[in-house]
């Protein structure tokens, strides 16, 4: 069978993601469409808006054939080890091609890009390294480092758009395995990537979100099945925001020693007392994040540190986690899936976990992830239960 | 002038308090009396009922001139520690006697049974050890110690009583002191510690927060000027209890490390797996303690440690802070409290801070207390945000 790979959020599903999953099968006729998707956490330091058994169920309901779960040591990175995750996991899938979506649409820029920046490797990093010193963040200093180092030839590629970004870094991660992949790419239809504008039938998650957070419709935007598992799911569930989280972060950063509170990943010396005084100063996430932000500490940087403080990750667990992939945990999957992975299972070379019970060591840190995000304040006690139960008793979604 | 001192929690201050705030007076012959009080955790492990400004001005509405607060460091502990802690406190504050309720009612049993405990403390302690080993809580160790090594010869005091226990604390840390102060006690009025049922005008403070947590009139038993001092303080604030503390407990439990929840202060080696698994299955603080108790693990106890869990305070910052009372923290005085402060206050022999922002360091373990006890879930964010300000910057309560 021939597998087609695609790295997803579905933070929720939405038309664009189904015109992403239609265009991949199309051009890499593929009969088998494997997602790894983020868990609880998502890349820009965010509890998803519902739980992963959820939007599950909408890729599958959607012409995804295997969800596998993108872990939290990955899902939470910046987009070279969210990249790195992804496209090891896909590879131990046995994808023969992936395909990511990109403000870019064609796939040459993305090959010469990745082969001239590997080239000048050396040269970049050294400049990335020093325009930080000067108090840059880590996405301006590659900014500045790339137009400093290619200004008489510029490279063929946008890398300031966000999903360029990513599909650049999933092609560089694909060179380095040792059998790798065919690269896809298709141009987003619709919306940028962080507007909050929607047009025609599709629109952005972010601005998806909002009408959600909002509590208005997001019909036009959505395929009827992920409509109608919303729904089912708002009757016993929440739409988790960070919000929600706030309760116990503010608590966890008024509690903490400030020792532990500079072991955690991605905290630097020296924020640590800054955040506990705007904690004490807050009463929501969004005030708080907005006493925090500096042109040093973006928002993003700030949401991934924060969900690390609030899932109590520290840097040497996170470093041993993100350090390669030692798993592909099975989140669902459909009959064509099932067939699927029968073929594919004995020659893979991490084990495929379908239950977190049957490999708690492994899963240390998604299940105390798990238990975090399944505890978010103004939860009902059954829904909390069903969250705590599912992560560690259920069986993969087949639908 | 001649001060006398008291040990007192009031949560809530009732009318056996009151009874013995007279007594105290009258044995006294004082012209100053000073409370030494619990602040936001009690000795049986518990968050108090109202915050520690709202007792205080209760106290100062009913007869105590000075209150100042005994450390977390010695509120939360067992009988032995506290005892210690509040009588070096009364010690510092230059009371020349000092007056504890008790069940016996007579000072002498008091007196003879800590010199006769004092000869045999080396048989003692080592009977208390090995029936430790045997599996016996620490309470039941050393009644079964103190029974087998005086079966000949009973102690004249009965030391099964909780408040005998506390005064006989009280005494044997008294005589610790260069210059001991004079011991006194009365006879507690009407129903026993911890009676659950109310009789007369006196009822226990467990059977009066029950009356006030079930939302039912407690008004029989406490004082005119306690009462509207709850009735204005619910109009702003919380009766707090440890439901709701229970979500950020249960979110601590639930991404704790094991290790870092073994240093946490009173917990033992072996304990840690079987507190996260109760916190996985209980959806209240009740039900997981009902999960949690044993015979070995008696329900003060695994509050005290769940007290520590949930301010995250360890072996290490505890035994630092309760080693020896290194400052006097004033919460409120009266005119009359004032004039005796400024009396002694040059001859104090550690400092005297009235506003935690003058010491964050001295208090650092009780600021963060203070911090977690405002966190409360269902608090309302004026609430938090005024016992907060309160706690750093506000001057003692002058009535």
């Amino acid at each position: 069978m021939n597998a087609a790979g695609i790295v997803v959020e579905y933070n929720p599903f939405h038309n664009g993601h189904f015109y992403h999953v239609n265009e991949t099968k199309r051009k890499a006729k593929s009969d088998v469409l494997i997602a790894v998707m983020s868990g609880s956490f998502l890349q820009r330091g965010e509890p998803a808006l519902v739980d992963k058994w959820t939007r599950t169920k909408m890729a599958l309901s959607n012409g995804v054939d295997i969800v596998v779960e993108l872990p939290y040591a990955f899902s939470t990175q910046k987009a070279e080890t969210f990249a790195a995750g992804a496209i090891q996991i896909l590879d131990h899938m046995k994808c023969r091609s992936f395909c990511f979506g990109s403000e870019e649409g064609q796939l040459d820029p993305f090959l010469q890009t990745a082969a001239r920046l590997y080239e000048e490797r050396e040269a970049l990093n050294e400049c990335v390294r020093s325009s930080m010193k000067k108090g840059n963040s880590y996405p301006t200093a590659q900014t500045l480092a790339r137009e400093t180092l290619f200004q008489d030839q510029p490279l063929p590629l946008d890398l300031s758009k966000p999903n360029n970004i990513l599909g650049f870094h999933y092609v560089t991660a694909n060179n380095e395995l040792n059998h790798p992949m065919q690269p896809l790419t298709i141009l987003r239809q619709g919306a940028g990537y962080h507007d909050e504008q929607a047009s025609g039938h599709i629109a952005s998650a972010t601005a998806i979100r909002n009408l959600l957070f909002d509590q208005k419709q997001a019909d036009h935007f959505l395929p009827h099945s992920v409509l109608s598992i919303l729904t089912e799911h708002k009757q016993n569930g929440l739409i988790h925001s960070w919000e929600l989280y706030w309760p116990l972060l503010r608590y966890r950063l008024l509690s903490i020693h400030l020792d532990d509170l500079n072991a955690i990943y991605e905290i630097e010396e020296g924020i640590g007392p800054r955040l506990i005084d705007a904690a004490l100063k807050s009463n929501t996430f969004l005030s708080f994040m907005e006493r925090v932000k500096t042109k040093r500490y973006t928002w993003t940087r700030i949401q991934r540190m924060m969900t690390h403080v609030l899932t109590n990750t520290n840097k040497k667990e996170m470093n041993d986690a993100a350090a390669h992939v030692s798993f592909v945990r099975l989140l669902g999957m459909t009959e064509n899936g099932r067939s699927y992975i029968r073929a594919i299972k004995k020659e893979m070379a991490v084990p495929l976990l379908s239950r977190t019970a049957a490999a708690v060591d492994l899963l240390s840190l998604d299940i105390k992830v798990s238990r975090v995000y399944a505890a978010a304040s103004t939860a009902p006690a059954h829904y909390t239960e069903q969250l705590l139960d599912h992560e560690f008793s259920a069986p993969p979604i087949l639908l």
